[in-house]
């Protein structure tokens, strides 16, 4: 326990400054930590990402996360960062021809889904910055409150078992007071919030909003659990003491902020 | 030859008044064209595409295709067609969850990679159609022209062989006479075609990226050739008799659209 929080705290201290100055500084930050993320599910699955597969993925996540205006001014005008995610995974088809027919497009599926899986989470992470700081500090407090309120709550009065197969240790209780945690934090943020008018919606909507980011979230956590389940490993990494991996860490927010951009916060 | 000739024909007739009209029929046409292609590959590795994978693939390429402004209108305005497609892959990672680890990662990457191939090709067909009927002919005649040249030049001389453990029959001749065939076309084409100015570069330039275009056409043709070769089928189909099946016809297409698309041409 207390290696988790030193662990939290020294994550904090560095994540907040980032957060803060925004721009070149979260780019950079998102690129590397989707590029760990892409390396933790390849070892999963028992692949070196120093492979042809692991490198091609890793750039096709990064290419979806640096904005092209600062990143790939050159390209083209009517071009965009989807295209150069294409061009990876058309590189990955073209190893089925370079391989001789030993490579299956069922297996060049992996890095495809694993480079979209993490890039398109943090890509989000980065639009939600750029939209401002008020928009992400409200993701990231829904997707902190609804972890520590699961938390919470299900300690205390976690009875009924949510998803066993998948996550042995949650519990209905617990998911129902991670949305209400969130939904209480959320209301308290938006309404004292300086720069509230930043939020596409009025509060009644943004509390049905919320409900909906913290069951996304939590379905989310469950997601990453599953894969973990599947190649059978506790944890996603090491490279956070007490936390495990970085997909540990960002499982609920590589669900979530892709859905907050669907339904358009940011 | 005479099957041949006539499915060619009634195709064109069929064809051309969609390509002409553009708009909301070529839009469909591509999205229905793609449902045949992610049923063809679904078909090819022994899946069916009555499925929830094949569903949830063949949804995922539709929306892809169809534009935002036409189909989505209802989205807000900060998101695309590609966070629709992103939910479909999401779905696909739920689906890890709900089989309570019965279902890896791994597997779920090839219903997202064949959504993408087959999206992201017609995708740029209709993009190709919205930027002018004068770009989108160029770019047909390219392939066409690339398709014949190959064949009648490879028929005559063809002597050494291209790639033999994927496509027999090609050969190294027969696809410099596809090279030489596409620009012969795009040149007489690019000069005399009425509007022209389309065209985002010079005759110079248009030359080089023709000849790059004309091998990435054959390049996929090739990657379809090995899919095919790996999963041991001679035709993706059989919808059109004596040319095998939408993904014989649109192998090449589906691989210099998006490469266009990248290098700015529409």
């Amino acid at each position: 326990m207390r290696q988790r929080v030193i662990t939290a705290v020294v994550a904090l201290v560095l994540f907040i400054p980032i957060i803060v100055y925004g721009g070149i500084a979260i780019e950079l930050t998102a690129a590397v930590l989707a590029v760990v993320g892409v390396y933790e599910l390849f070892r999963m699955k028992g692949l070196e990402v120093l492979s042809f597969e692991g490198v091609v993925a890793s750039l096709a996540a990064v290419v979806l996360i640096l904005p092209k205006e600062r990143w790939f001014f050159f390209l083209p005008e009517k071009t965009d960062n989807f295209m150069l995610f294409y061009l990876m995974v058309m590189i990955l088809l073209g190893a089925l021809v370079a391989s001789k027919n030993t490579y299956s497009i069922s297996q060049a599926g992996f890095p495809v889904i694993v480079s979209l899986y993490v890039g398109v989470g943090f890509q989000n992470f980065v639009a939600a910055r750029s939209s401002g700081l008020v928009v992400l500090l409200y993701a990231l407090f829904v997707v902190w409150a609804t972890d520590i309120g699961a938390y919470m709550v299900g300690r205390k009065y976690g009875k009924r078992k949510l998803f066993p197969a998948v996550s042995p240790n949650k519990t209905i209780e617990g998911s129902i007071g991670g949305i209400v945690s969130a939904v209480v934090v959320a209301v308290l943020y938006i309404a004292f919030v300086p720069g509230k008018e930043a939020f596409t919606y009025d509060m009644p909507i943004m509390i049905v909003l919320t409900i909906i980011f913290s069951i996304v979230g939590q379905f989310g956590d469950l997601v990453e659990s599953s894969i973990k389940r599947y190649y059978d490993v506790k944890d996603s990494g090491k490279i956070l003491p007490g936390h495990g991996g970085i997909l540990d860490r960002f499982d609920s927010l590589l669900f979530v902020f892709p859905i907050m951009h669907l339904l358009g916060l940011f």
